[in-house]
């Protein structure tokens, strides 16, 4: 039994990782019935027709949207604003509007004022990702078993926000609802402020002097390579966070920085006992996790009888004990 | 082609994932005749010989070391002094003594000492790791890939550094001769000042007023769970690595403190192009890493034929482009 289609036409406007993967997903699962793409560069345009992502590739947002049932955007957050004041006057009266972005409340701010009443306008969130960017990336698989954060406004009709809840279920991910602005502290503590570590450190790594880059590389097997793999993301993307989820950044970063102050004082006192208890409770922490990934719900993915299916996890994050 | 024998009976003073690995490896390649091991725990010496892990399991060092070619210690870096002293006056005249630790001017100032004229004590780190421990999480396949560091004095007997070259080259490591206080610099930068972000971050997150547990482990794919991953290993093992290599860690983690006060001002400040060029600069490093790590040597584990045999790196950190 083929899933019901939720949406007769899906719009998309920008096809990178997170776009291509939602089309290829979209289209793998019956969930629409027609794809409508676009992208603001004309190489980008070209490269969804040769994969063929769309039904219809669109040289402008604001055609692309005519007739859409279901608009996704999918750029980067500090393109959202003039997108949404194209695309607005030519959204279909009753239409979905929802978008990708890390960063829910700038975008709320900046794209909400530029949809007519009758638009239903429910920004959304998918914790999902790898390091690469671009419509080639994308892959039909890369929401299983993630969460997708909704964060509608509270007058937001509940048949319109159930719809796009089935539709990142069907992808095979579990879908939350929270406010804008708790989705933007859970993500600067989660993604952002990990991220922004992740930088410097790889920064500081390759600036020391008496220490070549050679040798950085040789022995990152030792834990270094887990930071350069996050820093590896798209540099506009993690710009466009900085800029738009300031203040719950540095809230976080202030907070790392009063523990890093107690750890280093630790290690320069040579306090065994702390060090040890940090370290004891914090490892707890990571087999805590593990056990909770292991249970989260099960994918559904390409299951056409609908059962669910259960997905080993990756090996580097499964494998424990 | 079998592999030629090395040593004719190596000794493993420690059992853990790096002892049993070097267990598991040896004997599979047949680079020993005969494996000798003990632990200080009676539990595990009785695991070691459900496992079949050795020969021979002693109930303590001094035994142990009684006729050994090559001695490993492969104990938490706080226990080597204690392990020295013990065997020093048991060791066979001409016998090479090495160990694992993640620190080697420490080890070196606390073992040097307790061995005899005549005896080749040649440190040794290979960088090369999980997040388990105990002699159950040992494989033979561990070292593939890997670097190997070995830090002998400048007076060691040069055949005895080649035999001990050749003993890691047969598991697949690649092997570099450098200083020990050289070495714990790079390992500063390259791993233990990461784990120390790590299990730093990992705290920061779970304090967190307003942000719930289950929140931080819902969403942890942006980002998080790389960290979780690096605080999960053994909290003893860190420990002594933190007491013993403080001054480089001190160093690396002061650089850190600077670089990450430029970031978080171009944050408040919203400085967008510092942002973007160091996002960019740093993903830059990152696919220089990738394309190193798919240049390194190959290893030769398990061809009995001799031929190298190229193993590509977990998907996770070999997929890009």
């Amino acid at each position: 039994m083929a899933s019901p289609v939720l949406f007769d036409r899906l719009t998309l406007i920008g096809v990178g990782l997170i776009g291509g993967s939602i089309a290829r997903a979209a289209r793998a699962l019956g969930l629409v019935r027609e794809i409508v793409a676009t992208s603001r560069s004309e190489p980008t345009r070209q490269r969804i027709r040769e994969l063929g992502l769309a039904d219809a590739v669109a040289d402008t947002s604001a055609a692309a949207v005519a007739g859409a049932d279901l608009v996704m955007v999918c750029v980067p957050i500090g393109a959202c604003a003039a997108v949404a004041k194209d695309i607005g006057p030519h959204l279909k009266p009753g239409a979905t509007v929802s978008d990708v972005g890390s960063v829910k409340a700038a975008v709320v701010r900046d794209m909400a004022p530029h949809f007519p009443a009758g638009v239903h306008f429910i920004p959304g969130h998918p914790v999902a990702g790898t390091e690469d960017s671009g419509p080639d990336s994308g892959f039909a698989e890369l929401f299983i078993n993630r969460w997708c954060i909704l964060t509608p406004p509270k007058d937001a009709e509940a048949a319109a926000v159930e719809r796009l809840v089935q539709f990142w279920k069907a992808f095979g991910s579990s879908v939350e609802i929270m406010s804008p602005e708790h989705h933007d502290l859970v993500l600067a503590v989660t993604s952002h402020v990990p991220h922004l570590i992740a930088y410097n450190i790889v920064g500081t790594a390759f600036d020391l002097r008496n220490v070549t880059e050679s040798e950085v590389l040789k022995y990152s097997a030792g834990g270094f390579r887990d930071f350069t793999r996050i820093a590896a993301s798209d540099p506009t993307m993690w710009r466009d966070i900085f800029m738009n989820n300031k203040e719950a950044v540095l809230e976080v970063l202030g907070r790392f920085n009063e523990d890093l102050s107690t750890l280093t004082r630790a290690v320069r006192n040579g306090d065994a006992d702390t060090l040890y208890n940090v370290f004891a409770e914090r490892r707890a922490i990571r087999r805590g996790m593990i056990q909770f990934n292991l249970d989260s719900p099960a994918p559904d993915f390409q299951q056409p009888d609908g059962k669910p299916k259960a997905e080993p996890l990756p090996r580097p994050y499964a494998a424990d004990d």
